[in-house]
């Protein structure tokens, strides 16, 4: 297997191109080096999950993202074993995406001798195993700054359509392969929503899980179930008494009712299924509810599965509301296109469901701003 | 990639277990040979769907396989390009087993110099893209035999059931990868159905493909409109004189129902696609009746989709068997344990269904025999 794919495209595109012309400042650039001598940990915010082990962060759920800042024209950062595709930043901008990044050391450097932000950003899906950010490092010349976490945080709970499963596919047929790479999760309606209130965000999402049943039936925790740790192998449970999201969105079903019911499997009728799907749909929001007391909290859901999502998850917050809930809302869409892997929300329907949570948190009573 | 991963486990092991003791005639072997020295071409006989070009034969369908006689102690054949897991049998034993063998020719020695009959069979499913079989091979010592095609002929049409998508896997979570690796369409209930009569075979099968849709709303044709073609990109109509088969045995429905319309699909409503489903299977199996007047057709169901397959290809045979047919019966099955990967039928699922399909064989008038 090939593990050393590194894409640096733009950053050296961009070197090329000055190398030819005059004392232009060239473009910033990301390139593997050994371990830089004398080099201190540069501190990392990290708004997603992770387990942290001194400077090394395991993580498996999406979106994840590490922000430091410094100031100087060079900072380093590691990467530890799992495949990712990640995305580097500086001051906001993308200067290199790297696919498959080698383990080790990275540096990121060709900017001018000022404060800086920079931000690694894993795009991928990894469900079959968790990735390690090995953090930040700097070494003579550089100047650590902190990073100041933003105050709005909101929180996503989903599956693929959260994932951002193939959502730049050009076509919805495609490979296991072709999913991994095209799955994109930092133009997922998520991270869009996010970056459009200027809030920290978690997507706490897994391809495939429902809320009772999963894709196809297929084995694997439903995502309640996996919902309560910080890696998908159940080996610590995920606590940060700092990660109080004043909106959480969800959006499950999908995996629950896409496909018909195998024989064998626990439900013996579509019924059946419904009433399980709701009544944990319920106990899932309730402990939701029992954590983050004030979040304004959205269900959304496609009208997929002719209908069924919608008509159980409308139930679902039905029976909240008659039990007392009243920071919440339905969010029924309509008229996706579809077009990304195995009809999954492309970065365009990506744009449209942003865009109504983005009305649904304008037009309710939020801690971020009333109507 | 790796192209090159022969496994001639049994071959090699039999060696080294024989070469410690005295003079028992080795196990047959199975090994990569620069081409032979005045190689003459041995003809082969072929039941399923082929591309023919001089000694050449490219496929996609599945269950093909090639079957040579001569007399003498060895016989080589060519493999072409395209991944395919292969099986070499000598006088009805399985030799050997190559997993994505490299294109070139093969020595199958080591044996009686006496009469013998080889048969190369492909097991793996190739939608991808076709393979090619180079043909078999003599020289100096060895005299090509006649190969006498058996007289009974029969033909299974359906979806990955009658493919053996993953029946051989121990898990139902599958990669890609372990689906290719786990499928053995020499151990589907057609080529078992087929051995209990000692009859040919064809198996004209497409994973993921129905009567009118394809699982998931997925592209691609659905199995009548790719039937007619000797591989799976309309390149050449099939069309072989030879081929009457005495039995047809269909099993289409899983792919049009197991899953829930994507909204944008051409059928709007369940309804819709329950009346083209039926239209369109009656069609197709009134085209097979007009090339086979004979044949006795066997339509069979599982109980997935929630029984939606069983009673529309129900009222399918209802609809034929009103307009007049009569050389048909209906064969639903339940029960089956769908433990291969992806909830599909596992070996011990296939003996279930091969004996369902000769009790009904055997308690019908056919050609084969009468009640």
């Amino acid at each position: 297997m090939n593990k050393f794919h590194v894409l640096l495209t733009l950053s050296l595109l961009a070197c090329a191109a000055t190398a030819a012309t005059e004392p232009v400042m060239p473009a910033a650039h990301v390139v593997p080096v050994e371990k830089p001598a004398l080099a201190q940990t540069l501190d990392a915010y990290v708004a997603g999950r992770t387990q942290r082990a001194s400077s090394k962060y395991t993580y498996q759920w999406p979106g994840l993202y590490f922000d430091a800042a410094f100031l100087g024209p060079k900072v380093y950062f590691e990467v530890g074993p799992g495949d990712v595709i990640l995305r580097v930043l500086v001051d906001g901008q993308p200067v290199a995406t790297l696919a498959k990044p080698a383990p080790g050391f990275y540096e990121i450097a060709n900017f001018a001798n000022s404060r800086h932000t920079v931000r690694i950003e894993a795009l991928t899906e990894s469900q079959a195993g968790p990735n390690v950010f090995g953090g930040f490092y700097y070494s003579k010349g550089t100047q650590p700054l902190p990073v100041k976490p933003r105050a709005r945080q909101i929180e996503f709970i989903g599956d693929s359509h959260t994932v951002g499963y193939g959502n730049t596919s050009p076509t919805r047929e495609c490979t296991e392969k072709e999913v991994w790479a095209t799955t994109d999760n930092s133009q997922a309606f998520g991270p869009k929503v996010a970056g459009h209130y200027d809030a920290e965000f978690q997507i706490n999402a897994i391809s495939g899980r429902g809320i009772v049943r999963n894709y196809g039936g297929s084995p694997g925790d439903p995502l309640p179930e996996a919902y309560p740790f910080a890696l998908l192998d159940h080996s610590a449970r995920y606590a940060d008494t700092k990660w109080q999201p004043q909106i959480i969105v969800i959006a499950l079903g999908t995996n629950d009712f896409t496909t018909a019911l195998n024989p064998g499997e626990k439900w013996k009728t579509r019924d059946e299924l419904h009433a399980d799907f709701e009544s944990n749909y319920v106990k899932f929001v309730e402990s939701l509810r029992a954590r983050n007391g004030e979040a304004f909290i959205i269900i959304w859901t496609t009208d997929m599965a002719e209908g069924e999502i919608e008509s159980e998850a409308r139930r679902v917050v039905s029976r909240l509301e008659s039990a007392g809930e009243k920071r919440i809302a339905f969010v029924p869409l309509h008229g996706l296109a579809m077009t990304g892997c195995h009809w999954h929300p492309s970065v365009v329907d990506d744009d449209a469901i942003a865009a109504a949570l983005i009305r649904s948190i304008d037009g309710n009573k939020t801690s971020w701003g009333t109507p």
